[in-house]
C-alpha cells in the first residue's frame, strides 16, 4: 500500500531531521543554556521512538516513485518537518503560540526568513541557531528536489525548468539519483563551511558564523540580531554574505559542471548571464539614488549590492532600512521581488529563467510582426529550446499572480494597508522575507491574526514548491483510483 | 512613395478630427464663452489649409496596407492627433504649459482620463467638452483598429486576440473593412446617444450629459467636476454610468452579433463570461468591507459597483475616494488594475481574454502533471483555440511588466513614493486614470516633472496600442529596405 510506504519515508525523514537538532544542543551546552536542551531532546527521542516502531511494525517494500506518490511525499515532507521544527520553539517557551511557532518554522524550512519575532537577541542562542539551521535543511531539500528528484519524476513545473537549464543532458546529471544528490550536497556543505570560516576570520564567533552561513547558503534570511546582518556592524562580513548570497542564487548543477571541468558551460548559460546582468544593472541604478544618504560611493555601493542581492536571491537579510531610501531605489527592489534567483538554486520566487523565456518569446513575436511567415525558436544555452516551455511558464505566471492576489487580499482583510499587503504577499509567496510598509526590514509579521499566519504558512510552502506541487492536491483527479 | 501616402492619410485624419471641434465651438456659443472660440477655430482652419495643400500638391495613389505601413499609420495617427488635441488647451490658456497640454491630450485620446488639472470646474465648458470628446474619438479609433483594421493586417497582438474572440469567422465580421467600421461606429454612436438622453432624464444638462457619455463609452474618465461623477451627487446618473461603463468594456463585435440575431454567441463567449464573473465577484468581495463606512447596503453596493466597473473597464470615473476604503477593498481594486476590459472594447489594460488564456493553460498544465501523455487544448467560445495564442499572451505579459516597471521607476525618480509610482504606472500603462497614493482619485498628475509627463504620454499611447505597435519602431528590421 502506498500509505505505508509514505509513512515509512516520512518517519525516516523526521528522524533524520530531528537528529540534526544535536547541533543546537551543542550550542546550548556551549553557552550554558541547559534549560533549552530538553526542547530539542524531546522531539529527537519522540521521532526516534516513532521511527523504531515503524521500522519493526511495517513491512519494508519498494517505494514506487510515481508522479502521484512523488507529489504526496514532497508536500507531506515539507508539512511534517514544519510541525517538527515548531516543537523546540514551543517547548522552550521562545514562541509559545502555535500559529506563531508554525509560521516561524515554515518560514525557516521554506528559506523565507520572515519572522513573527520583534526581538530575537533575547532568545537562547541555541534556538536562534535552530532557526537558521532550518533554512539550511530546507535549502538542501530544495536543491535535491529541483536538481535530482523531481526531474526524474518527469512531471511538474520544476522538471521543465530543470530539463532545459542543464542543457542537452535532459535532467540527468549522473545516472543515479543518490549519486547526484550526494554530489550536490557536498557542494552545498562546502559552500557553508567556507563561508563559516570566512565569517569567523571576519570576527564572528563560531555559532553566529555557522548560523549565518546556514541562512545565506539556504537563501533564508533569519538572523540572531534584530537589525539582521546590519546588527553586527561588520563590513567584511557584509561583503562575504553578498558574495555567498550571489553564489546561492545560482543553479547548483552549474557548480557540479565547474568542478568536473566543464566550466565553459557556465559562460554559455543563458539564465546565469541574465541573473548577473540584472544584479549588476540593479546595483548600477540604485547607487546614485542612495549616495546622498550615505555620503560615500563605497558605502552606497555596499548597501546597494547587499539589498539587491538579498532581494533577488530571496534571502531577505538587511543591513539598512531600505524603506527609507529614495523611492527610485525602493522601486528597483520592489520589481526585483518579482524576479527571484536561478532555477536549481535555493532561491525562491518566479526565477530568472521564466523571465528569460518570456522575454525571448517577446523577441520572437516582434520579429513575427515584420516577418509573419518566419520560423523562430527560443535559444537557451546555445541550443534551441522546446516550444512548450512557454506554455508552462505562462501557466506558472497565472498561478503566481493568483496566489499573490489571494494572499494580499487576506492580509488586507487583516487590516494591513495596501502597500504592506501587496509586498507581504510577494515576500511570502516568493520566499523572500521582508517587504515594504509594515513588513519592511524594520518590522515583522507578528501582528497578523492566527488565521493569516496559517494562510501565509501555506503560501510559503506553496511558493517554495513552485505552486503546482501543492495545487495538485486540490485536483479531484489526484484522489481518483 | 510610402511617405507621401502616409502624409496624405494623416492630413485627412487631422482635418476630420479638427472638424469635430465644431461641437466645442457650439458649446462655447451656447455658454457665451466667445473668447475660447478661436482656440478651436485656429486649428480647424490650419488643418484644412494643410489638407487642401496636400490634396492638390501630391499625387493620389493607392495606399498599400502592409504590416509596416499599418504600424506607421496607426502610431503616427495617435501621435499627431495628440498634438492637435493639445492646441486648444494652449491657445485658450486653460493649460499653458506644453508638456501639460500634451499629457492631457494624450490622456484624452488614449481614453486614460488621468489629468494634470487640480481644478476643472473653472475651465470654459467648451474646453471640458473637448477633453471628454477626445475620449470618444480615441475610443472610436480603437474600436475601428481592433475590430476592423488590424485583423485585416493579420499581424500583432490585436490580431491574435481578435481572431480568437470572435469565433470561427477568423476576424472578418463583414467582407469589407469600411462596412465593418461603419456598423461598429453606428453601434458606438447609438450607445452614446442613448446614454446622453438617459443622463439628461436624470437631470444633467445637455453638454454635461453628452460629455460624460463621450467619456463613458470611450472608457475615458475625464469629467467636468473636480470630484468626477461624484460631484453631481446624482444617484440615477451614477447607475446609468455603471451600466454604460460595463457595456463599453465588452467587445463591440458582440453587439454586432446581438443586433444581427446571433445573440446566442454572447452566451458562448468565454471572455464575456469571465468579465462578468470578475465584475460581480469583485463587487461581492468589496461590499462587506465598505458597508461600515456607508452604513447602508444600497449605498455600499452602488459605490462598490461603480468603482469595480470603473477600474476594470479602465474608465477611471470616481464617486468616492477609494483610497480611504478598507485595505481589503483597496486590494481588490488594485488587482483589477491588472485585468482590464474585454478585447475589442474601448477599455485598455491587459484584457480579460489574456488572463483567460493563461488560466486555461494553467488548467492544462495541472492535468498534464497527472496525465503526462494526455493531449489537451484550450477551449474558447466552445471551440479549440490555436496553441500559439499562449506564445503571444506570454510575450505580451513580459512586455507589459517591462513597460510598467520602467514607468514606475521613472515616476519614482521624480520623487513619487513607492505605492504612488507603482499604481501610477499601472494606471497610465493600462489607460485607467487614477491610481492610489498621490495619484488617487483625490489627486492628479500635475506635480510630475515635464520629462515624466512626456514619458507618461508615451506610455499611455504604448499601452493603448497594446505595446507591440509602438515597440516595432524600435526594431532595426522595421527601418531596413
Amino acid at each position: 500500500m502506498m500509505f505505508v510506504s509514505l509513512v515509512r519515508i516520512l518517519g525516516l525523514l523526521l528522524a533524520l531531521v530531528s537528529a540534526t537538532m544535536i547541533l543546537p544542543i551543542c550550542a546550548a551546552l556551549a553557552y550554558g543554556e541547559y534549560g533549552v536542551i530538553s526542547s530539542f531532546l524531546i522531539p529527537i527521542i519522540f521521532c526516534f521512538i516513532v521511527e523504531i516502531v515503524l521500522f519493526f511494525s511495517t513491512r519494508r517494500r519498494e517505494f514506487k516513485l510515481t508522479s502521484r506518490s512523488g507529489f504526496a511525499v514532497v508536500a507531506l515532507a515539507w508539512v511534517s518537518t514544519s510541525f517538527l521544527g515548531a516543537v523546540p520553539f514551543m517547548i522552550s517557551g521562545a514562541i509559545p503560540d502555535f500559529a506563531d511557532a508554525l509560521f516561524e518554522s515554515v518560514s525557516g524550512y521554506t528559506t523565507t526568513g520572515a519572522t513573527i519575532l520583534a526581538e530575537v537577541e533575547n532568545l537562547p542562542r541555541s534556538i536562534n541557531l535552530w532557526r537558521m539551521q532550518m533554512h539550511w535543511l530546507g535549502g538542501m531539500g530544495i536543491v535535491a528536489l529541483t536538481v535530482a528528484l523531481l526531474p526524474i519524476l518527469g512531471v511538474g513545473g520544476f522538471q521543465l525548468i530543470k530539463a532545459e537549464t542543464t542543457g542537452p543532458e535532459k535532467g540527468k546529471i549522473t545516472p543515479k539519483i543518490t549519486v547526484t544528490a550526494k554530489i550536490l550536497w557536498f557542494i552545498y556543505i562546502a559552500f557553508t563551511l567556507v563561508q563559516t570560516v570566512l565569517l569567523m576570520l571576519a570576527g564572528m564567533d563560531f555559532f553566529d558564523a555557522l548560523g549565518h552561513s546556514f541562512a545565506t547558503v539556504g537563501t533564508g534570511g533569519f538572523s540572531s540580531k534584530n537589525l539582521s546582518l546590519g546588527g553586527f556592524a561588520n563590513v567584511p562580513a557584509e561583503w562575504i554574505c553578498i558574495i555567498f548570497m550571489l553564489f546561492a542564487g545560482v543553479n547548483f548543477s552549474l557548480y557540479y559542471r565547474l568542478f568536473t571541468g566543464r566550466g565553459i558551460e557556465l559562460l554559455q548559460n543563458t539564465e546565469l548571464k541574465a541573473y548577473l546582468t540584472i544584479v549588476f544593472g540593479a546595483i548600477f541604478i540604485v547607487v546614485p539614488f542612495i549616495m546622498p544618504l550615505y555620503h560615500s560611493f563605497g558605502t552606497a555601493f555596499r548597501y546597494a549590492a547587499f539589498h539587491v542581492v538579498s532581494i533577488i536571491t530571496t534571502t531577505g537579510f538587511s543591513t539598512a532600512d531600505y524603506s527609507k531610501w529614495h523611492p527610485a531605489a525602493q522601486a528597483v527592489l520592489f520589481f526585483l521581488m518579482f524576479i527571484g534567483g536561478c532555477s536549481g538554486s535555493t532561491a525562491g520566487g518566479i526565477k530568472v529563467i521564466r523571465w528569460v523565456i518570456m522575454g525571448k518569446q517577446m523577441g520572437i513575436e516582434v520579429k513575427r510582426m515584420l516577418h509573419p511567415h518566419g520560423v523562430f525558436s527560443i535559444q537557451l544555452n546555445k541550443h534551441a529550446a522546446r516550444k512548450d516551455m512557454v506554455f508552462n511558464v505562462s501557466a506558472f505566471m497565472f498561478l503566481y499572480f493568483f496566489v499573490v492576489m489571494i494572499t494580499a487580499i487576506i492580509t488586507a482583510v487583516d487590516g494591513a494597508d495596501l502597500l504592506t499587503s501587496v509586498t507581504a504577499s510577494l515576500a511570502i509567496t516568493g520566499n523572500i522575507g521582508p517587504g515594504f510598509g509594515n513588513v519592511g526590514p524594520a518590522y515583522n509579521f507578528g501582528s497578523f491574526s492566527s488565521f493569516t499566519k496559517y494562510w501565509l504558512s501555506f503560501a510559503m510552502i506553496t511558493g517554495r514548491l513552485e505552486l503546482y506541487t501543492m495545487l495538485v492536491f486540490f485536483m479531484p483527479a489526484f484522489w481518483k483510483k
